[in-house]
């Protein structure tokens, strides 16, 4: 009796249960999984599929997953890194589903790509951790400064070696983890060093010689540092953001925790309706770096992008990133003809362009939209140019080296009670055009908290506030990073060649109740603005940094501005 | 009334004829035709698409071909690189179509593949010659000869530059080339230098300092040559190979030239029915190397495949390879499940398991066929690796690291009338188990005229000849180059690391009525053959080389092989 007992027990645990259409990951484990869940996650999901589950429960459990089993697709992600991916939870065409963490921490190795969701509707992700065993940049300490060289010593996890005169940087695995440029974070206040610059690399390495053992001497010209601070060896590529999302709508990440991985934390790309409740972005015990990338960025999006209640700190670039893209111009075909590239390669095979699109022309030398047209046809020919149809003639004037982008829909942006700080660069680059209200956040930013940024001659993204509303925040001081980064804690960054073009870039712009705690006088600078209201702000003064800059102007606003209104 | 007739012509030659189904490339021509043909290639087969064209004409003259406006796919092609490649001709799929050169060259620039038939059948490319503006690998003259280090000068095509004290090749648009080996060919005798070998580097560069203007020194452990050699910086991967076939029936390529391409020259895998009819594989005036690797390679393929009256030198590696391709197990799932993966890094992504398709279950240790299974289902996780189900059970003693490969059918070969000489490595590497016929060539190479391969523990190439004749040939002074090439003129070079197996790996083969003109007075070197006749050849010994080798066995037959008959 009780071995016939033990035998339905048995067989009840083999057979999963879709009871409540709720998939546990548990019931697809076996002996493997321990090594690599990479199996039972690809059986669950495929379970989901089948029976149209709405939940999968992970096990309040680290899971440790491995590439060699995982999806593979070849994606174009924008302002990351296209390539041949591996994917851990491929969500691909989902509806109506939420990957439940219940606490669980995934812990990946290698190359491979935690989340993808590309044309998913409703989907949420909860209460769970993404790190990986091997980050994809390295981190080592500086224990000596020489004369355009540093001594350096990297941590545990990090296999060093010298090949061929040159420094190359493996893990555990012997997978190689390439670098392209190096940065200095101050280790008591854990962030970048006070001024500290990007040293860039070529072909991803530096000569170097192993002058102790585990002590390398780099060689750099003008390479300095300060003993005791650590070096970080900034990953080449952004091969893999933890959150992919495309096409998708009705996205919400909620307490998920990112401590790393190899590109930006979220990046949404034609996308709507997006929240990120609760999301934390920091490093792990032992480590300065969080994530190699921006914490967010949202590109050609719509619907509503909200942040709530996020913290996000230590990551190797900007905190968000809210903007289109411009393709430009080649050569005019015909009236209603243009022949159309990327010139950023970070935005290669992101096809935006399709039938009924309405798309702005824009003067890249003023950035003023010189018209607008409704694409008819598009011939993509290849992840970098396309030939583009549209219903009507196109404006008077248009000519190669202008830009287009679609103007149909931008999303409202709601980015409040968040904690940003002790990143690389910059806060928020803003660039919808929809309602943007930031409100009730805290700011440590080493370059411009707020930076309203769009060009059509370098990075081709688009922006131009219409409705910003920024309130109640506390600006704490910012700009302590490289001059570069921001030339004030709320500025403008965009690159419009020419002026003095007939319309503002920006518009609309509110910045009320604040506090403004900063070493750097620089509070605002502003042109190619049509309306910006300044009033009911907290200038407080500290001495935390000695100043470095050259200018004391608390507020610039360039001649082109207009109704410009500054109450201090 | 004349003008009337001059719209009149005007008309008849603005809307292309596709009278008789030809497609004329001409009439899609245009003021940009002459900078890039791309575009007009592209309305020009899009045209043949449309009007189900049994020709598309080439003019007599030379096209111009950039890759900004090239066809793009991502493409896994065995033996050669995997990426997201540029195409000019992507003949997927079409039928019953040839494209007629007319004596046509194209003339490419930078990283495109000339063509890429996928899935057709029917096809015909005729006199045509493809050569590009900037080879993929790079040359250089030996001007001085130091310790471990070598003084070179490159031709005028290459752009060399020392970047962080280490050498790079870029060309005229600033492309970069990287490599991965060096090779010395002797200038007066424009083949490899006599035992020269092959120096691998790390990370596709190599120390160097520009000594004098356009003089670079070169730094590696027992780097050396002679002045006046021809230094070969070969290319790092195997990216644009000239043709490229993948599931295809019935293709003929006739009178086709060749003097460059990134990769081999026809590489076909999952086809049948090929012929390639005077193809000619030789460097364009001014360069030492013709094409980057084998000039041609069979893989996987079925029906017949024929070189005739072909002339190929100068290559970076062999002349052809023909085999079927080894996956191994990693886990028995159950009795008739396995894990599978590819072991190869240029087999990834082949997907030659199919429902269906009947394989062979080798042990890797004695290359021994234990048994047969047909496949179910198939479970492809990703590139590397797959999950495949039988509709049998497995042969007892399946176990990890054995191996599978197709064993349903094997093409018959037919290589006559052909020159085969001066490259890089080996001559024919033969691995169907079908009827091959090799007669009435000269051969000139430096390793293994004919060599039998195969292993299930390295590179994963399923051989093992069941009939194959070698008549009328002259073996001219073969083996001067590299001595692991290959034992002997005619020689067995699979991977069987225990030959007590219970049948011989390669079977039933005649050597009859051949000359051999030789310094090295290897002639043929056996193990695991089973039925073997050597009969009524001549053996003329030269001294056009010094021989350097330790060994002056003419024939060698390892105690294993069986129904052996050598009467010299």
């Amino acid at each position: 009796m009780r071995r016939i007992l033990t035998l339905f027990i048995l067989t009840l645990m083999a057979i999963p249960s879709f009871a409540g259409r709720t998939v546990r990951l548990q019931d697809y484990m076996d002996a493997g999984s321990g090594r690599d869940a990479m199996p039972a996650i690809r059986r669950a999901l495929e379970a989901c599929r089948r029976s149209h589950a709405s939940v999968l429960e992970l096990p309040a459990d680290t899971l440790r997953i491995l590439s060699e089993k995982a999806y593979e697709k070849y994606q174009f992600i924008s302002n990351n890194d296209e390539s041949l991916k591996r994917i851990a939870f491929d969500l691909e065409g989902m509806k109506h589903f939420e990957v439940r963490g219940n606490g669980t921490t995934l812990l990946l190795t290698g190359f491979i790509s935690p989340f993808s969701l590309e044309g998913c509707q409703d989907i949420t992700v909860s209460s769970l951790t993404v790190d990986y065993t091997h980050t994809f940049h390295s981190e080592a300490t500086i224990e000596g400064v020489g004369e355009n060289a540093l001594d350096v010593r990297f941590s545990g996890e990090y296999r060093p070696r010298i090949e061929n005169g040159c420094l190359y940087i493996y893990d555990e695995n012997l997978i190689k983890y390439r670098f392209a440029s190096l940065l200095e974070f101050d280790v008591q206040k854990r962030e970048p060093a006070l001024y500290a610059r990007d040293y860039w690399l070529r072909d991803s390495t530096i000569p170097a010689e192993e002058i102790d053992k585990g002590l390398f001497r780099i060689h750099k010209d003008k390479l300095t540092g300060k003993v005791g601070n650590i070096l970080v060896f900034g990953a080449e590529a952004r091969y893999n953001p933890a959150f992919f999302l495309s096409d998708c709508e009705g996205i919400t990440l909620r307490g998920v925790t990112l401590h790393h991985c190899g590109g930006m934390g979220v990046i949404a790309q034609r996308s709507r309706d997006i929240e990120l409740d609760g999301m934390v972005i920091e490093p792990a015990p032992g480590r300065m770096i969080s994530i190699t990338a921006d914490a967010t960025h949202f590109v050609n999006c719509s619907g509503y992008i909200r942040m709530t209640g996020c913290r996000f700190c230590n990551m190797k670039d900007d905190h968000t990133n809210i903007h289109g893209l411009y393709m430009a111009v080649d050569e005019v075909l015909s009236p209603r003809k243009l022949s159309v590239s990327w010139h950023n390669s970070g935005q290669y095979g992101i096809d935006f362009l399709r039938k009924g699109l309405r798309v702005e022309i824009v003067d890249n030398r003023t950035m003023v939209t010189i018209g607008h047209a409704t694409v008819k046809n598009v011939l993509r020919l290849n992840k970098k140019a396309a030939e583009v149809e549209f219903k009507e003639d196109l404006p008077e004037g248009v000519a190669p080296k202008m830009v287009i982008a679609a103007d149909d829909a931008y999303p409202d942006v709601l980015i409040s009670g968040c904690d940003f700080r002790s990143n690389r660069a910059r806060g928020l680059l803003l660039g919808s055009r929809g309602r943007i209200v930031v409100e009730n956040n805290y700011f440590h930013i080493p370059g411009a908290a707020i930076l309203l940024e769009g060009d059509g001659n370098y990075w081709f993204e688009q922006s131009g506030v219409r409705d910003l509303t920024i309130r109640g925040n506390v600006f704490e001081d910012g700009n302590f990073g490289y001059l570069n980064w921001g030339a004030a804690c709320i500025s403008v960054g965009s690159g419009i060649p020419d002026r003095k073009g007939s319309e503002a870039y920006h518009r609309n712009i509110r910045i009320e109740g604040n506090t403004f705690k900063v070493f750097d006088p620089r509070i605002l600078h502003l042109y190619s603005v049509d309306g910006l209201v300044f009033r009911g702000n907290t200038i407080i003064p500290t001495e935390t940094y000695p100043y470095g800059g050259n200018t004391r102007e608390a507020f610039k606003v360039s001649p082109e501005c207009k109704n410009i209104t500054i109450e201090p």
